[in-house]
């Protein structure tokens, strides 16, 4: 099934105590639509300025960018953020949006035909926008942020009503529903339309909320992270991307869907933005989705 | 197998958000023995005053005593927290240490030959000394809190060095290392000596390291958790108990330990101090393992 993702495309610098990386690729478009195209085809919505100079990234992995405009005589929109040496804090240095801030996005005939939608995290209006140009699509996923919760939190709900999964963070379920306990934060947050509920939890891993069901994973155990920006973004593309992929999206293809996220993300901060996501193999795709599986078995008692 | 918990016995005075209790049954000791009791016999090393009147409730569960000290005029320790509406956010509102200021565990002939031994959260100084006294114990596990790490870190290396597993949380394996990275940290406290690590996590449920291998296991979804207090000395009290009800400290067998310790610690939360505790059920407890295995199941693919 095709997939279509809207969000940003930026460039990245990034400060961790690892090392600094200046003008990367970034940006929740193109983290998930990179993630995705090891599993299906997948095109953006989004905008560039003339500065941008990625566009064979997106070529080399099949990605769709006829709806990827570009505004010759604008910036892209840059981001500049620090982690410390406990990766979990962080720190924005800058945020320049750039032809970012005008985006309004515009979907050909053929993106409107994609069975699949990931709303990234943009302003709730223009998410809600693109949704309602596809009343066919069979499943729609949004992400969002703190921003768009404190700021437009009416139009966020609104937009959650008409969409079957959310992705987002516990922080942000707890401040989205006022509900400090995440399982009845999660109960909430489906009652107001969507099927489906993923938490990320960062190093915790992963948990699934659907009507009837709960599902939780821990992360794979990393040694080293490096650079956790697009983490989210690139969960998210390896969970939709297995759903296109399969065109199941029933309770145990989403379980799986979300190993595959997992296993996505946990290549991702192994290097700085993209790198280590462009050289992930098959193999070692298959290798690390057996390793989850490995983590938390348990076998009965004899 | 019989097992020894040495740690402290207390009155508890909590409040939280959904009510508030006073002079309740708590200390590590408490809910460790409690918590072990459903698997084995278990018996306690500890101190309390004269005013200690909650005898009948741990003979109620066939916990030895005899090494339960006995400080005709002087007071149990007390201790006294409140939970904000967040239930991870805790503030300790008082600590008096009476009689326990002055604890020296004193072993009888017959607690030295129990199989398995928990050094609960007390000075490691005394907790070393109670492990010299079992040179033969088959299996010693310690747990820990961060005013022994900040003070008595040299002691508490020593210690380890002499256990076979450490149960802490993550902050805590964190500050003892000094190594942020969780999986990194762990691999360098095993190095100490220890062959396997439990890291507990609160809501995220709990992680199981060995030197060559890794397990870990959600939280029990719960809507409503009442009061934590005690929940990491219930789990560690499932953990041991279990074990020495089997009789079998393989890998297998620990990764089980940990699905019943966390399934002990999730009944723990659900009423003030250990009053859901002592209504579980073999049926109840049995339910809630399985549930685990159905939390964490996610099919192969076809």
């Amino acid at each position: 099934m095709s997939l279509l993702v809207v969000g940003s495309v930026a460039y990245d610098t990034v400060e961790t105590p690892f090392g600094k990386c200046d003008k990367m690729l970034g940006g929740s478009a193109s983290h998930f639509s990179i993630s995705a195209s090891f599993f299906t085809n997948v095109s953006i919505v989004g905008v560039v300025g003339g500065d941008f100079t990625e566009q064979e990234v997106f070529d080399s992995r099949g990605i769709g960018t006829n709806d990827l405009e570009r505004i010759a005589d604008g910036k892209t929109f840059r981001w500049g953020g620090r982690y410390e040496y406990d990766l979990n804090v962080a720190h924005t240095l800058f945020t320049d949006l750039n032809v970012f801030a005008d985006f309004q996005p515009k979907l050909s005939n053929e993106s409107k035909r994609s069975r699949l939608l990931f709303l990234g995290n943009i302003q709730p209006d223009l998410q809600r926008g693109v949704r309602e140009q596809m009343p066919d699509a069979e499943l729609v996923a949004l992400d969002t942020m703190n921003l768009w919760i404190e700021h437009t939190r009416d139009s966020l709900v609104r937009t959650i009503k008409g969409v079957d999964v959310v992705i987002i963070n516990d922080a942000e379920a707890r401040q989205l529903t006022g509900i400090p306990n995440l399982i009845k934060a999660a109960r909430e947050l489906l009652s107001w339309g969507p099927k489906a509920l993923i938490i990320k939890r960062g190093e915790y891993g992963a948990a699934l909320f659907t009507h009837d069901s709960y599902f939780a994973i821990p992360a794979y155990p990393l040694e080293s992270v490096f650079d956790p920006t697009g983490a989210g973004d690139t969960f998210a593309g390896g969970f939709m991307g297995y759903l296109a992929k399969t065109g199941d999206i029933g309770d145990a293809s989403l379980r799986r869907a979300v190993i595959y996220g997992s296993a996505m993300g946990s290549f991702a901060v192994e290097k700085f933005s993209i790198e280590r996501l462009l050289e992930v193999t098959p193999a070692q795709l298959s290798a690390r989705v057996a390793d989850f599986r490995k983590l938390v078995a348990f076998e009965e008692e004899l």
